[in-house]
């Protein structure tokens, strides 16, 4: 990073839960932060000026956080060290749009958004690849999109739970100064230049997530009550270790991922509205009416299966795998098209290894 | 199998937990089961005599299951078609002493004991090749010692709970054929003839599911309550997945085993007594004292982790493994051998990956 001060300057660029959170160490370790809300933050930047605190997060924002609203995007991208892309997957198509162009050139970005597009015919590419490429057409060729992978969510970074993530990008030295900026006694990252490998393990598990927890929604039909059995659970589990390692190594990415696609996957389980998704699903509801019955909650994890599941099918046409491969992705998949309702092919799982 | 009949005959020597739950799916295809109780299981055998009920799973035993002491060993396998070794790792010596010399020869044994044996300079065997040695030198030449492996607890079993386990051993025709036997529209087999991969990475999770569990703990003391954070669990899952990784290796497994091993260690970590020490070692009690707070629990994971720290340790003498390539499971040693009090090192699990 050039110009590196004693308080690095860091630029967030949306300020959603994750966006935000990972600021938290930042300011421990003396940099000053800087929050711009995306279109969709207003009301996150009013509540934080107004009271100090996070709206969705719920808890208080470190001192000496600056705000700007996203009219004041130039202003609060001058001077900075690094900026932090902060929107989730469906704030993307603005940052691409919007805010690249608007960013200076030589200052790298550390993304927070994870993800993989399916370009067609099965090929797909990580975001930070995708920010790459707009940027080199707007001519910014000195932004180094860097990204964070691994187990970690936002509000119990915020509460200072220990936690071990990765940041993946294309220069080992740039990836050494960020990490600098943000390890702190409960923050803990690895390093990575497998970009690929890294993004393609930490997307999957959004989708797989809702495959481990349709056993939850089973156990609670079945019981009559919130109870949960774990064989079943760890059954869908395997299963998504297996089907993320096909995936992953489809992707071009390094096997070692998988441990971080593994943390990843039990840490979302745990993690809310995925969770909640899979669970109605596996009580036997219709896609339909689970989104129905939770109105209003944007499910990431919904969208990045739909694009995985439509790459393994490009992938199934070209002949590259057979639908019997991914059969608990398949099987997420038409959960999600109303196609079907749960109905696990526990039988598809079984296999014989020589 | 010879001889088999239309209503296969299933001998299950050692009735605890595993050995009993095992044998629902094989009476509900028609098997006829016979339980002969270990020189621990005199209540367990007495109790179900008296009640139709298994004494520690507290559930119904299957009708026409048929009750022996373990005087009556020879009688039990008279006719059976298949015998089943019931007994936990701590009954181990019991069976390979009393009972293989007295098997009959020509019959297949299917093992729900699983783990390794630690043979010096860092060599470890499977159980079932354990079993075969000894049974070799008893001039015993035909029994085929299979194992069961994969995520699966024996009460959920017992509850039907839909379970993916995976049988192995040597022989494919005869894995398929002990398959068509349990399986069930909850029991779902894989196979494999990789028995060394399949046993060490389901030994290996009882081992790292404490490991997992001390940021149960961990969590519990912070807060004060009985209040989770995932993002360490997730942490310590993902290091647990890569030290797996690294052991099966060593062993000379398959790494697919790694799905199976994720899986179990998945359900090991809301198992029961396994998540109970490595909780109570996670607020920062030492070993000692947790041990007695658990008094008469046997832990056969703590067992099993002082056999694979050993092995490791033989093998970092040797010059194959450095300390710092598992670094959870020799704080797990240092924690088991009163070493230390929870002191996670997490700064060691931090990697580059190029």
């Amino acid at each position: 990073m050039k110009n590196k001060s004693e308080h690095p300057i860091i630029t967030v660029v949306g300020c959603g839960m994750m966006g935000s959170a990972i600021t938290w160490p930042a300011a421990y370790n003396g940099c000053k932060i800087r929050f711009v809300g995306s279109p969709l933050d207003g009301e996150i930047i009013a509540h934080a000026r107004a009271t100090g605190e996070h709206l969705t997060l719920k808890r208080p924002i470190p001192a000496g956080t600056e705000y700007y609203t996203v009219d004041q995007l130039e202003e609060a991208l001058e001077g900075a060290d690094l900026s932090i892309c902060g929107v989730s997957s469906f704030g993307l198509d603005w940052y691409l749009d919007y805010v690249i162009p608007r960013l200076p050139d030589g200052v790298p970005v550390l993304s927070i958004s994870k993800g993989m597009i399916h370009l067609g015919e099965g090929k797909m590419i990580s975001y930070p690849e995708k920010m790459e490429e707009v940027a080199a057409a707007c001519g910014k060729k000195n932004i180094d999109f860097c990204a964070v992978g691994g187990p970690c969510t936002s509000y119990e970074l915020a509460d200072l739970d220990p936690s071990c993530v990765t940041f993946c990008g294309r220069k080992i030295e740039l990836l050494r100064e960020i990490r600098d900026l943000f390890e702190a006694p409960y923050y803990h990252v690895s390093l990575s230049t497998d970009v690929r490998g890294v993004e393609c393990a930490v997307a999957l598990k959004n989708a797989y997530a809702l495959g481990v927890s349709l056993a939850i929604g089973m156990s609670y039909k079945r019981e009559g009550r919130e109870f949960e059995h774990y064989n079943s659970q760890a059954a869908l589990f395997g299963q998504a270790v297996r089907e993320m390692r096909i995936l992953l190594n489809l992707c071009g990415g390094h096997p070692d991922n998988i441990e971080l696609g593994a943390g990843d996957l039990y840490v979302t389980v745990f993690g809310g509205r995925t969770r909640k998704i899979g669970t109605l699903l596996g009580t036997g509801m219709s896609f339909k009416d689970a989104m129905e019955a939770l109105k209003g909650v944007t499910l990431e994890s919904i969208a990045i299966a739909g694009r995985t599941v439509e790459a393994a099918k490009s992938l199934e046409s070209l002949g590259v795998i057979k639908a019997d491969d991914l059969p608990l992705l398949y099987h997420i998949g038409r959960l999600l098209d109303n196609e079907t309702g749960i109905d696990v092919p526990w039988k598809k799982f079984e296999k014989e290894i020589y």
